[in-house]
């Protein structure tokens, strides 16, 4: 455990050198007067976001919400002068230092809160000052650079992501809920027999999964399916873990764990599967996936790609881009498309699943807030803030509508093998 | 029938008049020698196109198959010297012509022989001669050329479509057979069950559709699903003919039919249809489609768009293009994404029917060919062997996966009324 508990500790510093300058006396709760500079700015701050059916209390108690607002869904606490300054130079980015350090909180539901702030700024369409002109597309996703933005999320420690992941196959991807009141685990096993459906798998064939997390999904295909998987990440915690856990349910004949970049897999095979990678693969690396697709798939495969994605080419939320996922980028279908139109790939299905996502980051949140004394043990009041506030901000984003779950299946153009309708995919449900 | 009989002539007219300059004599059989240069041209066809599985057969009757062909699929024999040539300077476009008149046949399946030449073609890639470097999307497709290019086509006269499309509501579109054993009007019924389930309609709602053919589609939701449907459609022909079905069903309450562009579409509504419409859209008319959408559809609106389609943004066939389908141009994905993704509409689902296309055209070619004595009363041969290439030209064109058949919905973003899996789809199939 040792080797855990350094990678926890070294994440949690970088959280916190990446984080905004904070100087000394930041953290303190202002005392004294609101002037009318102060509260200009708290207006100002509202209807820049949209006004949100929400309201500010500032650190005199005094509270603002927009004119219109009668019943605020909401309570954002201020909790000093430079917090409401730093908040209005950048909220998107500072808002979550903020919220993590505790100066800034949310009186009321987090999730509920978060959504109706989505809700405000989309409503603004292109008025809102939150869309600065960026490149959005620039990431850092060279071989070294993915390591280390992989390193820096997951690798924070096996544990952490067991308290509140599924039991079943820590799969720390979107669920599936063709009946909504499913469990995680029944969730979860529903999303791997959903993916295995649309692949088709067939006994004996052979599967390359490209980001494979904890394994989970490699382990389920070989021995429920049959198939032989050679499953590659380049997260070293994640690896071992899955290599352990294939060791010890003897079936190290039949998966294979490989610590390597996707972009360094060898070999032809029948089915290429990728479930949670291409979020972190920059845009302008689909050319290089799109080879190795074209160079791994054979004739008759067939491929699935899960991923986050968008409704329109649009930026991360900057903190989420800056402090949870560094080089993370969820694509448009248009974008996605760079990956398989300039090969002719055909698409045979692509499936919206956003809602499901939502649903999961509820099970997640919920596991999550049962065990936050556990967690108070080995991490920090920030850590624990800043995740909390990641997952109820994931789920705001999935339930508003500004982030989507695409699978997408797809063959070479002329296979011709197909099924003639999608009926297999909802024929007798295992859900366990 | 005065006013039918007299589109045909005059469609039949242009289809001549569109057509290469023939010199005096071209369709005469050449007679008498071939010589080395003659010789020479065939096999640089032959390797122009691929080097396809047949072979050509010259006006004296001398066959010439590439070197590595054992046994050709079939025999293209080339009855002139002029056809040759022809043939040299743009296969793509001349064949057609050159077939249609019959100085180019085919011994052999036709259909066979041109998913031949399709893989044969495909197996060059970016070498083959046929993708000269043209601008793929110029089309002419403004108000007034939008309604002469569907006159073209769609007013041939409804009486010759009748023979070979289904006689449950002619629907002149792709089929959809969960089981390849359907009958054609069989498979036409489950895709319009398929289309109302993807939309999820319910009684009493209000439906657009864009492109309405012979108002089969129209008609079924308003009886089948209790929708109240407005339908636009530029051919005067079918917006007849179908005003008039839906008066003899006693429907007209529920159903009405607009000889009107989609641009001039007025009014909200709860869903919005098009099937088959798309292909006819210039690429360069989707930012005003996505206006259209935007403006007529409901907050919590559902569309579905059902539209030949393309694996990478591709030329049509010119001889289709030029001489069946004028203006015509099946997007790729990405292109289609134009429509949706600047107005920020979710994506829920996208099909693939490629294959359900080329069973539907087999099903047509079929009835055509039962057809065909009767066709001569009305239509020459080089009309009917015209529109007997057009068929099997594109059961080779979806068979090859040359083509595809894209059904996409969408919502706008923030609709979280959606269903937690597409199961609904695949229960309780009414096929008749």
């Amino acid at each position: 455990m040792g080797k855990t508990e350094s990678h926890i500790l070294s994440t949690a510093k970088e959280l916190k050198q990446n984080r905004l300058f904070m100087p000394s006396g930041a953290r303190a709760n202002s005392s004294g007067n609101v002037n009318a500079f102060d509260r200009w700015l708290v207006h100002k701050l509202l209807e820049n976001i949209g006004r949100p059916s929400l309201s500010f209390i500032l650190w005199n108690n005094e509270e603002i919400t927009s004119p219109d607002i009668k019943k605020p869904l909401a309570r954002i606490r201020i909790k000093s002068r430079y917090a409401l300054y730093k908040l209005m130079q950048n909220p998107e980015l500072n808002f979550g230092d903020l919220y993590s350090i505790g100066i800034v909180d949310v009186e009321g539901d987090l999730p509920s809160s978060l959504v109706e702030i989505y809700r405000a700024i989309k409503s603004m369409g292109s008025k809102s000052i939150l869309r600065y002109l960026k490149n959005p597309f620039r990431q850092r996703n060279s071989l070294n650079e993915a390591r280390q933005n992989i390193h820096h999320h997951y690798d924070i420690g096996n544990e952490f992501y067991k308290v509140w992941l599924d039991s079943e196959a820590m799969q720390y991807t979107c669920a599936y809920y063709p009946d909504p009141a499913m469990t995680l685990e029944q969730a979860q096993v529903a999303k791997m027999h959903h993916v295995c459906r649309k692949l088709q798998l067939k006994p004996g064939q052979t599967v390359v999964e490209a980001g494979c997390g904890w394994g989970g999904l490699g382990l389920f295909m070989a021995r429920e399916y049959g198939v032989n998987v050679k499953a590659y990440n380049i997260s070293h915690e994640q690896i071992v873990y899955a290599t352990h856990k294939a060791a010890v349910s003897n079936m190290t004949q039949q998966v294979e764990y490989i610590e390597d970049d996707y972009r360094n897999i060898k070999g032809e095979f029948d089915v290429f599967v990728s479930v949670g990678m291409l979020e972190h693969v920059g845009i302008d690396q689909y050319q290089e996936l799109s080879d190795v697709i074209d160079r791994c798939l054979k004739p008759q495969g067939t491929g699935l790609i899960h991923s986050i994605g968008r409704n329109q080419p649009s930026l991360l939320n900057e903190w989420i881009a800056t402090r949870i996922f560094p080089g993370a980028c969820p694509p448009s279908i248009s974008q996605m498309m760079m990956i398989f139109e300039p090969k002719g790939f055909s698409i045979l299905d692509i499936e919206n699943l956003r809602l499901h996502y939502a649903k999961t980051l509820e099970h997640w949140l919920a596991r999550f807030d049962l065990s936050v004394e556990q967690f108070r043990k080995t991490y920090d009041e920030e850590f624990i803030r800043a995740w909390r506030l990641y997952l109820a901000g994931s789920i705001a984003a999935f339930t508003s509508g500004n982030m989507q779950l695409f699978q997408v299946v797809f063959t070479r153009p002329h296979k011709n093998d197909l099924p003639w309708s999608r009926a297999h995919l909802y024929k007798d449900h295992r859900h366990s």
